[in-house]
């Protein structure tokens, strides 16, 4: 009992640490660069994609901390499971949208005429690799978290059974 | 329970028809514009994230027709909430990635040098509009297969309690 429990301790502290590595990172991520007259500026502000990645992994750390700080004998604990099946859809939604968009900055789309933008920022786009790793072990990390507490809750139905 | 069947049967049935139509309307739909030289061809076969959500939605109709088909007693039931919780994260993350990269079809990205596209192809962004509304539903209708499940399961333990 008391292995399951720090197991489930560890996976919320580091899905916690995932997602603010996430949110800290791409908030803090800047670059811009001059091409004759104009001014290349790259934020996340600029792409709703990543203000989206951002509000997500926003709301997923509130959360986690939330979550954390619940006692033991809360009836909270009985909404735990649905509410991590939420969470951890936010999370998948918020980095596979990210991951589209940073798809085109990286490789471009040649039919849609949208060219690469990590020559231009690369500064920009190698942070944001990072940021983006952290996004996408944030909801492995709870979809773990959601499988084990069915596997729990199932398991506890054999034994009654 | 007879109730409760005819509801999980009618989300499959509708969650399938959400997948196909996604799917079908997806690969189905095609536009090209010719401006000055160049052919301008529309098709999700030249945008990786639309390749990968037809490929979920492929799969995610698959795996609901095989569970449709399964026989009531089949020992594979155990391991249908895990398994609706995968699709459901495959659904979420093919939706997500699509409606990305559509917005900036939609509405370009000044930043990025990226113009929008639809006023080019709107046959083409016309119908992938209708693509990606089914490809919303199938997840949200898989959320809640998966939500009732729990809540299912729940409720057994309560009354095994």
């Amino acid at each position: 009992m008391v292995k399951k429990i720090t197991s489930i301790l560890v996976l919320r502290l580091l899905a916690l640490g995932a997602t603010i590595s996430a949110l800290v990172v791409t908030v803090t991520t800047h670059d811009s660069r001059h091409v004759f007259n104009l001014t290349f500026k790259a934020s996340y502000t600029n792409a709703p994609t990543l203000r989206y990645f951002v509000v997500v992994n926003a709301i997923a750390s509130g959360y986690s901390i939330i979550v954390l700080l619940i006692p033991s004998k809360n009836f909270l604990w009985k909404f735990i499971l649905i509410s991590d099946l939420i969470v951890t859809s936010m999370l998948v939604s918020g980095i596979s949208a990210a991951l589209g968009v940073a798809q085109v900055g990286k490789k471009g789309n040649a039919h849609a005429g949208w060219l690469p933008i990590c020559d231009q920022v690369p500064k920009f786009c190698d942070r944001l690799t990072g940021a983006l790793i952290a996004g996408f072990i944030a909801p492995i990390l709870y979809l773990v978290l959601v499988l084990f507490s069915i596997h729990n809750l199932i398991n506890l139905l054999s034994v009654k059974a």
